[in-house]
């Protein structure tokens, strides 16, 4: 019997995009999708590319809809997830936010730089932050996922090897990432039109960007310790795909780098590490969920530098949501996850 | 002894052009710019491009601003223009419109077209066409020039020889036209995202695009012969830059189109006629006012292709209206325009 | 069973392309794939998008690796196939030519635009020209199959309905055609650099086209038509996609168009009739093997525009090819083809 | 009396961005450009964009044409400048070399980042490093003037005020470089096909790069201090600019860095300091020879972030060389150097 589905709010990049994956994936049926101004509208209608895979319309959200699901995907802005939680929770639905509102536990750390109030901080204990290839085995059982950010799945993915092997000097990382423009969202911006972005790189939040506390507050999570670290992110002149470049500084001069990345990976389907001196390119990865790293000693094994990249829109955001699916209800995890990147 | 200058409306991408080229033209000082949005503004804090070559600022618009100018540039959307019209004219400020409220003798059909009253009809039959190449003599004297639209400079340029030689058979023009996406202009708008029109190529306006109605009004003006034909509008994922395709059936197989352009444009500045051969492209005008020209003999000389590239926002839109300014005050065209294409 | 599959020549565009589909096509074993200057490499190693998908390693091209196999499709260029074919033939392989060696039944016609003699002429007779939504009945038993070119796959699915219903005036088709720039294939070249071909847009082989006799060669060979028509192509700054827009005159103003497109591709998975007054974009068919086609009347119905997209390497190439291989094993068309288009 | 200048070699970018500045220079007069390949052509009909405003045409090489120039520029490939030195020197001609022969005071570094033996290592003593903004005192009566690289520009331009200040502490620079994929020069390649490089962000030469020695080299000549820095250089999809992200940590967390960037830079023309929080945009030098600045303190003044932007072939190559020969012929600096950025 296949999973029941319901998307809330799709009509956005991370909704188009969970759409082309929930639509073909073998093991889900997607039964509802909510947008107030789509309402009454088919869904190939917004995004011709899914003519002839799903007849889907989009309907007026409404709580009772999700309710007889067995999962709902949020794809919407921060700050709306959290009004369904408990209603669905209350309901055994199982809930995926690709926002922020269910990344952090620390509900005073999350209200500072997301500026809100949050709707229901007692679910935060036991949410699960849906980091696949770092927090699989709480995924499978949690009621709610806060699907990660894209630059803090690139920038997590390259940095956990190391910090497991507790090899990174204190204060000594630094996060200079790069995005395309799809990571602005599908809303009218003149900062993103193409006569703004296209040949043109800048960067942005430069006095702080919210992913720089959802990788520290995560990474203390997971490790126990506090990566304080500079985080800089960049506009890139194209419209998928992440580019992490991080330097650290190493405790130990010594380590074989490249093998402790081949060893934390090796059964990772999603995570490739690369030979090394070959960089990776974020074409090798565009329309695939998967992360591809390579590992690089510099100065005589006194610092390093990782770079990592993913497509933001599937490992970044609806992959690596429909990853967590298959995590939480015991499918194998690239099913309907296997597209192969587009090159060129 | 300076031509005194104003722009109304400098906050979009024809305003940025005409800043760009007013502000380093020899002969001209420019002294007022408005714009409600951005008043008490130095235009280099919006457009950062422009500083230390200028430091004027936006003022909120005021006629009175205006009354001791000798010309004001309009680069406002359509219907403003034609608000300052009379008080300009009873000023003997003249006014150099690049919208389209000045581009009519017929204001039944401008009004058809454009949805709106026109606020000074009697204007139109003294104001003129800026379409330098074809009306110079014209524009000399004009109180008021309507500023050709960016597919019609192209079209026109392209068409006006064999229509000056009689040679297009009546009923077979079509013009299928491409334009990068800055002709949008810069509003907010989903469609010219970069996520949405870059990678991406389209027809628009299919049912009907108001440049067409201009072309082939103005070329009766010219001409005396109407052109009924097809005109088809695309975007092309660049920036700047249009590229007419024309085909046309000829009259005579026998005519020498290639002399014949030649011939037309030998003392044009602003218009190259390419060798037999060599399609002409957009990137050789980027930045430049220049119109390059091929002209093609298919199907034994029964038919023949005419290739056309401008800069949308410069020959198409600014770099006109300032050859039209050179032109009213009386110095060689080239002046302040001598811009040379941005390669690569 | 699964089909073994061979591929001669896969560094090219078309050549990964094939790698993409037939890595997951759920009926095929890829068993072969060769390539003089890659002999020995995983395909992997260069295209990194299909790390994790596929094993295969290139081997230096030998008939003799073919003979086994139920099926070779050849992603060279054009003069390669033929060499290979009569041997393949002899040994019961059937032969997917993506070049031209087989497009055309006329040798002379070919040898005129291809500059060479043919090595297997005998082989025209019985060999069959892919176009599937066309030619469907005559793939089924081919030994051989001409996979279409990507220009004229747009052209001819787009022409086809009006041609079947004798709707075209004589000499009036005009087939004004743009092309994304990873049509011109994966070899090294000045004109195709990005810093060349970015942000730029220019017409091309504008004395005579490759793809305008086979166009016209095929059109007769189906309908017994021969449309006397002019082709125009355009490089245009984007990766993927083609858009084809072509202008007819027609013999009848009365016919619904409409009805009769919607009529003629009800069936086919491929190819979607869009409602009117709404153009295609080639995004909404980026990476599949979907073709989408307006048409739209103009000028009261004397005239109409047909717009089509394709992906130039899916249905325009690799994937029109999977899709005759399918056709040829008795597959249900879709088999293996059902990727979404890429949004955004 | 005008400038008597030459250019060797000039069919590459920095050739035609060459041609550009100087066929508008109202000082100089251009009376030789050599080209083996394109000997007897027009530069206009290589370079489209000049058509109207140069009838220079290429000639093949030969050292007597120069011998009577003021001032030779080389645009060709690393190694040939230095073939031409020695005479050039003896004719009493001023060199001003755009690729590397004459950026090292240290030519067995030189040598082994370049893998030749020098030519003339006599004339390296001579011989000046051409920094406009640093080492201007120097150039104006140098023989011969190496042109700084790209990056090299972008990053000590970033980094002097902090050095001059003694601000740095040792062995903490991370610059993390972001080039348009012009760097890469006009020649055919398949990384750089727009179907490779566009839609792709990647690094390169990770394991070292020669622009890295080159800042290190040179600002120890300036500084004395060696810096002992981390250079990553990056690819993005863009034609023109260089984006340089550049991390130190301070000795002094109270140096007020906004005052000490502004007052290093208040009399430079070509060096903008942006206003604390502003980040820089490369489009907004597309095509001038500003460089832009911002400097940020991170971490309670701990670390501190400079980003400057160039356009890599004008403040990156021949504007600067121009600028060069401006200082070396006691011209004002922004002579013929007054090109506004193209917006957008």
């Amino acid at each position: 019997m296949k999973i029941k589905a319901g998307i809330i709010g799709g009509t956005g990049y991370t909704g188009v995009e969970l759409l082309r994956l929930l639509s073909q994936h073998p093991a889900v049926n997607l039964e509802v999708i909510t947008s107030r101004s789509e309402a009454g509208n088919k869904v190939s209608s917004l995004f011709p590319n899914l003519t002839g895979f799903t007849d889907i319309e989009f309907t007026a959200p409404d709580i009772d809809l999700f309710k007889s699901l067995d999962v709902v995907f949020s794809a919407t802005p921060n700050g709306i997830a959290m009004q369904y939680a408990r209603d669905l929770v209350a309901s055994g639905v199982r809930l995926i936010d690709l926002a922020a509102d269910f990344r952090f536990k620390d509900v005073k750390l999350w209200s500072k730089w997301y500026d809100m109030e949050h709707a229901c901080p007692e679910l935060l204990e036991t949410s699960v932050y849906g980091l696949c290839e770092a927090n699989r085995d709480n995924i499978k059982d949690a009621q709610i996922v806060g699907n990660p950010g894209c630059y803090p799945t690139a920038v997590q993915l390259a940095l956990l090897p190391l910090i497991d092997n507790d090899l990174i000097e204190a204060d000594s990382i630094i996060a200079d990432c790069k995005s395309g423009v799809s990571g602005a969202g599908r809303g009218a911006s003149i900062g993103t039109l193409q006569a703004e972005s296209a040949e043109n790189f800048k960067a942005y939040a430069i006095s702080g960007h919210r992913h720089m506390p959802e990788i520290e507050h995560n990474i203390r999570e997971i490790s126990g310790t506090t990566p304080d670290m500079v985080f800089m992110p960049h506009l890139t002149p194209m419209i998928r795909g992440i580019h992490a470049t991080i330097y650290v500084k190493l405790k130990n001069t010594e380590a074989d780098l490249q093998q402790i990345f081949v060893d934390r990976y090796k059964n990772e389907f999603f995570v490739d590490v690369l030979d090394n001196g070959l960089a990776p390119e974020t074409k090798w990865v565009k329309g695939s969920n998967k992360c591809k790293l390579t590992v690089q000693k510099l100065k005589d094994g006194k610092q390093a530098v990782i770079f990592a990249v993913i497509d933001n829109l599937v490992k970044g955001a609806s992959g690596q949501a429909v990853q967590n699916m298959n995590i939480m209800f015991g499918l194998k995890e690239e099913t309907g996850l296997a597209q192969i990147a587009l090159m060129p």
